[in-house]
């Protein structure tokens, strides 16, 4: 059934909620799902409605326009298929993971292309009949090599773009051609262990339990909107290899989770935080 | 900040958030929090809203019940301090825990009294300025037993009951007596292991994890409507003694969590199942 | 590095460590791990050695049986591959999961083959070059059927058998044809919803937490020595469908931590349960 | 039963856990749990036996030193009760949950007394019927308001010093006085979030998980080894006050968790790491 989701991003306001709903209402939808958030302290509020029915777009947005505050943001996506594009280097892990559930369906979304700065993961890919773009970094600039990639992304005029383990910084230029559309998996439950080797971290450090972090990212690095996280414990008995392995588990579950929320619209950007509803 | 949470259990119908924001809307209040949810396969629908503000209960409760189905069931509760009475027989893991907690002032509860069918938490209950009956189960009937409690109990006229790992069977008349009111902790993940000695079933069983439930008490022992879960692993190593230490720290959060939900009028009770918005 | 784990299950006897690790110290082996666990109540004995270096199995499994009570079981395995075969109907995530580890170079393991009672998953399983067995359930008798299937896993003698979503019965007889040999996924926190549709029984319990639980295969359906477990939150918001894809990674991790353990011989059965060292 | 705990700790070398458990096997103890590590990296070693049975300690320890490399540590513990003095400033969620557990007979420990900078908490301590010492830090130098403790803890000689929620920084002259024996409870999954507000920074990260971590205290603030870490999952519906209330549930069992690893010598510091046997 078709289904479509309405997101609203504004100032919290007396009666927003009402006069929303009277609008949705006078537009004959059929409401199936409807969630709200007010961030009280700073007077922001968040809305996802989820319709069903035939309604004329731009009027509706006209009208929840006329009754909210200015500058409200108001998205409506339906609920097809999302084009996806992955970037990976040579692990296989998550991506094999993403490759299987949407093998099995699991993804609402068109895996359209892999693009790897390796050739490692071509034979895995093209098992699942998915164009594989190898584009080295060798023998060329970094500014180059992102070019070359925006290329080939731009070829698929994705909605999301899911670095699935691809272990090179983005650079401002590339990440600002995409906003609010890249979601990164960081080996590590964040803020801890930022950077490079997050598990010889870990294991160095100790801890007792290890993470992954699914987030947006931005211009800084490891600091982008958390949109999901998940841990596994450990203990001293675990060399880091181990604690990676284990990791993976981890990661490879936060990833698709974020995943999941993404394909269904369900992530706001609140400042350099996320509201899930 | 004086408060009201808005309680509402009702069929499904086309509208009605609009038609009910409307209501608060038009009686001037203050939405604080605004939560939905609609059980499509059993057309049910459940409002929890958060208001501020002064207004005419009776009007506001009659002008909902005006838009909304019939049948449409309303609570509308403030935040003020709720009175409890515990039950407890001779563990003092989870009584003590409620103690500090209400000591700590992170209950928003009066505990009333402290009812037991031993002597032993006397000590332990009067240090906090409690006041502690014991009424033996010795040498009387169950029946006259579960009288002189409900005569103890009704002398505070308390809001909520917890069972703060009260060892004996209520029977139903007891249960019917204070209906939606009696909450109970059982040191098991239910349905697993229902009835006597879960550390021992489980370790018997050889579990890789054990846990805690919170739930309403109804007619079926160990069978009411859940209303929070937990668990802890557990390995071969660990004794059914060891299962039964891990165990009662899961207990205690178990409990406080599902008392922090009920004190929060967050527990909407859907067949044998539990909404908490 | 050519290992060999040494796997001791005995009757608890006064220095059994230091008359076993002298044998072992004769025979001039490097111990890289060494783990024991006593069952005090049960008076038993496990330890599990792993050590490096050539030498006589025979001998030492002589020198080992001459120091400990009569009865010891003794077991010595390599840290070469295990060839294992896999049992599958038609849901893909599980097997999916093992594919794309098996892919990755995760399991020490060769996976020989799969059999199903669907043709379904032929086409996932060829693209990882692995042979596929699809054998009708149709018009045929169970026995039949189960003869069919024991004589395609005959011709691969496999050291493991993993039911990755086999969602039919075995019977005693296939099961007693593979003692300790097979490995199983259901799709619930045992011992709570065995049998049918378990998402579905979570569901209608209305429980906040769901699981899933990797076991050995024994005559008992759902009633084998648990290997592991684990877990995942869910509320009332959640369908059965969705209680359902959630579980499905729980099911993929702990399926894939439980067949780690016995690919490194970690695993002893101890009555109903299991001891991990 | 009277129980000892010897812990070896030393470099790793050949045969070590025959020549160890032949010393004990001589010595005719009845070995209980028998639990080794090796770091193979560090080309460390530990060992953990518990024994039942008289035997001359000394001598035993001689010929423990006989048989293992030089610089071996050894610490030979029985299993009474050990002294133990807390320090506390004024949070009784952490305090009162350890004194709850004392009352309950869960601490194998006597609570000599409760050291804090402020006098509130005299009440609920007393109530327990242990020594309060109200140490004021106003009007006094660190190092004044530090050695007006030490003269208080010293007259007890505890074993252990727990800080249940002591919000102060400790000097390094502080620590260095009792080596090995201060806990900490540190309201954040270290590394993340050192320092002061923990729950407010986790909150302005907006993070999806928030944790609790106890640690040995040593001069590095916050960097002390870890002993043991908890975890609970948060959303963007929680204000930092509510992540804390969450946060506060995981600090108890956290620091009951490590408290009671100590209280039964599982616990070995190995440069900043711990090993827990």
């Amino acid at each position: 059934m078709k289904e479509y989701r309405i997101l609203i991003d504004t100032q919290d306001d007396k009666g927003l909620v009402y006069k929303i709903s009277k609008v949705l209402y006078n537009h004959n939808l059929n409401i199936e799902k409807n969630s709200e958030f007010v961030d009280e302290d700073e007077k922001k509020f968040f809305m996802r409605t989820v319709v069903s029915g035939e309604f004329d777009q731009e009027k509706l947005i006209l009208d929840i326009k006329a009754v909210t505050p200015i500058n409200t943001a108001i998205q409506i996506s339906d609920n097809s298929k999302k084009d996806i594009v992955l970037l990976a280097t040579n692990e296989s892990h998550v991506l094999g993971d993403l490759l299987i559930r949407y093998f099995d369906g699991e993804l609402n979304a068109n895996i359209k292309a892999v693009i790897s700065n390796h050739d490692e993961l071509r034979d895995l890919v093209e098992k699942f009949d998915i164009p594989f773009h190898f584009i080295s970094a060798d023998d060329t600039s970094r500014e180059d090599h992102e070019n070359q990639i925006k290329d080939v992304i731009n070829t698929y005029s994705p909605q999301l773009i899911v670095l699935a383990k691809y272990m090179r910084i983005l650079t401002p230029s590339f990440v600002v051609s995409y906003p609010k559309k890249i979601l990164n998996i960081h080996h590590s439950f964040l803020p801890a262990f930022i950077g490079a080797n997050p598990y010889k971290q870990a294991h160095h450090r100790g801890v007792k339990i290890i993470g992954a972090t699914a987030h947006y990212v931005t211009d800084d690095l490891d600091e982008g909107p958390i949109i999901a996280q998940d841990i596994v414990r450990v203990n001293h008995s675990y060399t880091w290899q181990e604690m990676r392995r284990e990791g993976r588990n981890v990661e490879k579950v936060v990833l698709a989770n974020a995943l999941q929320f993404l394909l269904e619209d369900r992530v706001f950007i609140h400042g350099n935080k996320t509201v899930i509803l």
